[in-house]
C-alpha cells in the first residue's frame, strides 16, 4: 500500500517519497518496505536505529525519525496502528492459493479440513473435525486429534502429538484504547511455531503474535488448558502443566518447569533450568538457574515453605 | 402446561383455577402465564408483590401468595422447580423450524451447521466445523472462527470476532441438592446475548441465563480460557484477560479491566472504571471507580503490596 | 510381544522363559502376561509380592524380583517403560473393528464421528461435530453437544450430559525425562470412564489413565474448564465449579465440593462430604469429612479468615 493511502486511511501528513509498504512490523525488525510504530516511551530511544521505511510517531518524537525514513505524525500512534493492521492482515483464508499438499501415508479425516496452501507432511494423522488453515505446514508423524484448530500460517513440526480441541494461532489478546473506553482491534500479523517433538494437551490455547512468531520449542510439553499469549517463546524442553498461562512477550529458557495453574507476567525473561511449583506467579524476570520457586508474588520455594509456616502460627 | 398437570409432576396441592403456565421466571419477572418459586428466604419478601400466575411455595411461605397467583405447595421448592425446568426447556433442536437464514455475502464452511430457525447477517464468516443452533442470531461483518459453537437461541451481534472452540450458551451449573447428595439439573431457559463490536478468545465459555439473559455487552473484549457464568453482566468495553472467571449473577460495569487468571465470585456489582490486577478474587461488590486493586481476597493494589513487602521482611 | 523382542527394544538383559507380554502394569495389577516396572524407590518393597510376568528392574533392585516373574535390567527404569509404552498402546482408531453400534432412536448429526467398534444406546443424541473413538461406549438417554470428543475405549452412562468442547479421554501429561533434559512420553493404555447422571460443562478435559481408569462417578457434575489428570476418582455426586483442576491419582470421596479456580494436588485421597472454598489449593490428604477449607496452602476456613483479618490489620 502506498504512502499516501495509508497517511489518508489514518489522517497524518507526511513529508517525501510516496513508498510502498508491504507490511507492519517492530520498530527493531520493520525493513525499507515495512511501516513502524512507537508507542511506548521507552522504544523513543530505537527510532534514530530504526530501518523503517516509515514510522508512525507523534509531533513530539518525530524528530528522532533518521533520514532513511518517513515520519507519519499521528496523536495516538498506537490507536492508528491498530487501524492499519487491519488493512496488513492476510485474508482468514486464501482461496486462490494452490490445493493443500499432504504427503505420503498421511490420513486425513473426511471431516476435516485443509485450507489451500497448507502442506502435510508423511506419515501424518489429521483426526475428525480438525482444521489447517491456508499456509500452515505440518511436519512428518504427527498426530492431531479431533477438532485441533490451526490457523493459518502456523507451522507445526515433526512428531508431534496435539491433543483434541487444541488452538493454534488464534489472535493476541492486543488492542488500543481510547479516552472514551473503545478499544481497536490489532490484528496479528505473525504467527505461531511449534518445532519438533512437541506434546500439547486438550484445549490448550496458543496465540499467534503480533508481528514475528510464537514459539514452541523442540522438545516441549503443554499440559491442558494452558494459556500461551502472543510472542511467548516456551523453551526447549520446558514443561507446563494444566492450567498454567503465559502472558505477551515472555522467554522462558529451556527446561523450565511450571506447575498446574501458574503463570508467568509478559515481557519476562526467565533463564533455564528453574522449576515453578503449582500455583506460582512469576512476576519478574528469573537470572538464575537451577533454582525452585513458589508463591504469588513469585520467591524462593524455601522462603515460601517459612512464610506459610510463620502465618499458620499466626492463628494459633 | 395446565397447574393441574404440574401440580401431578412435583405432588403438588393447589386450589382454584387450572391456569395455563407457558413458562418458568424469578419472582420479580415472571407474568400471569408462568410459574416462580421461593427457595432463599431472603426472597420471601418478594412473594407479595409478584405477578407470577403461580409460585411454588413450603407450607411456612404459602401465607404470602398475593390473591392474583396460586400456591403450589411443597417440601422443596428449589428441588422441584429444578424437577419442572426440564419440561418447560426447548428442545436441543427446533426440528420444525423454518431453514435457516442466511444474509448475503456470508460465506458458510461446508462442515459448519447452521440449525433450523438460525439466521445470519450479512458479511458474515462462519469457518469450518462452527455450530450454530435453533433460534440463533448471528449480526453482520461477523467472524466465527473454527469449531465455535452457538447455542440455541443465543445472540452474537455484528462486528464481533469469536475465536476457535469457543462456547456460547451452555447450560450454567446450576442444580438443586438433596440430602442424600442427588443433583437435579436446572434447564436453563435463558439466553447469551453478545452485542457489537466484541471480541473473544478461544476456548472460553460463556454459560446461558437461567432465566433471562447473560450479556456480553458492546465493546467487549474476552480472552482465551475465560468462564462466563450463567446470568452474569460484562459491562461495555470491559476487558478480560486469559484464565479469568466470573461467578453466576456478577454484573460488572463499564471499562473494567481483569488481568489474567482474575476472577469474581458471584452475585456481585461491580462499578465502572476500575482495574483489578492478575490473580486478584474479587469478593464483594465494589461501588468505588477508578482504582487498582489486587490479592485474593481482593483489596487496594498499594495495601497489597505493602502487606506483600511486610511478608518478604518477615523472613528475614 | 515376547519378552525377548522387548529386551531387544530397551537394550535390557534377561535370563529365562521367553515369555508373551500382552500389556503393562503396574506392580500392584500386572498378571502373569504383563510387564511391570518400579522407577519409584517407595514400590521396591512391593517387588516381591508382584504377579508381573516381567518387571524392569535396576541392577540395585534386581534381587528382589520373585521367582514367578523375570527380572529385566536397565540403568533407568521409567524411560525404557516410556519406550515401551509406545509398543503396547492400541491404535488411535481400530480399522478393523466392526461397524458402530448406535442404539433405536438415537440421534447422530451427520457431521459427527463414531469409529468402527464404538457402541451408542438408546435415545442419545450426538450432535455436530462430536467424535466418538473406537471401542468407546455411550449409554441411554445421554446428551452429548457439538464437537465433544471421547477418545477410544472410553466409556459414557446413561442420562450424562457432556457440553460443547469438553475432551474426555486425552492422554494423561506423563513422561520420562533424562539427564539431557529430553522428555519420552508415555501412552496412556487405561481410559476414562464416567458413570450415569454426570453433568459437564463445556471445554472441560479429563484425561485417560496411564493403566486402569479415570472415574468420574454417578451424579458428579463438573462445570466448564476443569481438568481431570490421569487416574483420579471424582467421587459419587462430587461437585466442581469452573477453572478447578484435579492433579494425577487424586482420588475424591463423594459429595465433595469445589469452588471455582481450587485445585488438589496428585497422590491424595480426600474424604467424603467437603467443601473447599474457591482458590483453595489442596496440598494434602484429608481425613476427616464436614469440614470447610479454604486457601492455599489449604487449612480450616475459619482459620484462614482470621488470618486474613491479621493481615488486614498489619497494613493499617
Amino acid at each position: 500500500m502506498k504512502l499516501s493511502k495509508i497517511a489518508k486511511l489514518i489522517d497524518a501528513e507526511f513529508e517525501g517519497e510516496d513508498k510502498e509498504i508491504l507490511s507492519l512490523n517492530t520498530l527493531k525488525d520493520a525493513t525499507e518496505n515495512e511501516l513502524s510504530f512507537v508507542a511506548n516511551p521507552k522504544y523513543v530511544k530505537d527510532i534514530p536505529n530504526s530501518k523503517a521505511g516509515a514510522i508512525l510517531v507523534t509531533e513530539a518524537t518525530q524528530k528522532y525519525v533518521p533520514n532513511n525514513s518517513t515520519a507519519l505524525v499521528v496523536a495516538d500512534t498506537y490507536w492508528q496502528m491498530a487501524v492499519l493492521s487491519k488493512y496488513f492482515a492476510p485474508p482468514i483464508e486464501d482461496l486462490d492459493a494452490a490445493e493443500a499438499i499432504v504427503g505420503e501415508n498421511s490420513s486425513v479425516a473426511t471431516t476435516a479440513t485443509i485450507a489451500k496452501g497448507a502442506k502435510i507432511g508423511k506419515n501424518t494423522t489429521v483426526m475428525a473435525g480438525v482444521y489447517i488453515g491456508s499456509g500452515a505446514e505440518i511436519g512428518d508423524n504427527t498426530i492431531l486429534y479431533p477438532n485441533v484448530v490451526i490457523y493459518r500460517d502456523c507451522k507445526v513440526g515433526s512428531e508431534c502429538i496435539i491433543h483434541a480441541g487444541t488452538v493454534v494461532g488464534s489472535d493476541g489478546f492486543g488492542f488500543a484504547s481510547n479516552r472514551l473506553g473503545e478499544h481497536k482491534k490489532i490484528y496479528h500479523i505473525g504467527n505461531v511455531v511449534i518445532e519438533d517433538d512437541v506434546e500439547i494437551g486438550s484445549n490448550t490455547s496458543i496465540d499467534r503474535a503480533v508481528f514475528g512468531t510464537t514459539l514452541i520449542a523442540k522438545g516441549a510439553r503443554l499440559d491442558n488448558l494452558i494459556q500461551v499469549a502472543h510472542n511467548c517463546v516456551f523453551g526447549k524442553g520446558s514443561v507446563a502443566a494444566a492450567q498454567s498461562g503465559f502472558a505477551g512477550s515472555t522467554i522462558i529458557g529451556q527446561n523450565n518447569v511450571f506447575g498446574a495453574q501458574s503463570g508467568a507476567a509478559g515481557h519476562l525473561e526467565i533463564a533455564p533450568f528453574n522449576t515453578f511449583a503449582a500455583r506460582s506467579g512469576v512476576t519478574k524476570s528469573v537470572k538464575e538457574s537451577g533454582k525452585t520457586f513458589a508463591g504469588f508474588p513469585f520467591m524462593d520455594h524455601k522462603a515460601w515453605l517459612k512464610i506459610q509456616g510463620k502465618l499458620a502460627r499466626l492463628i494459633k
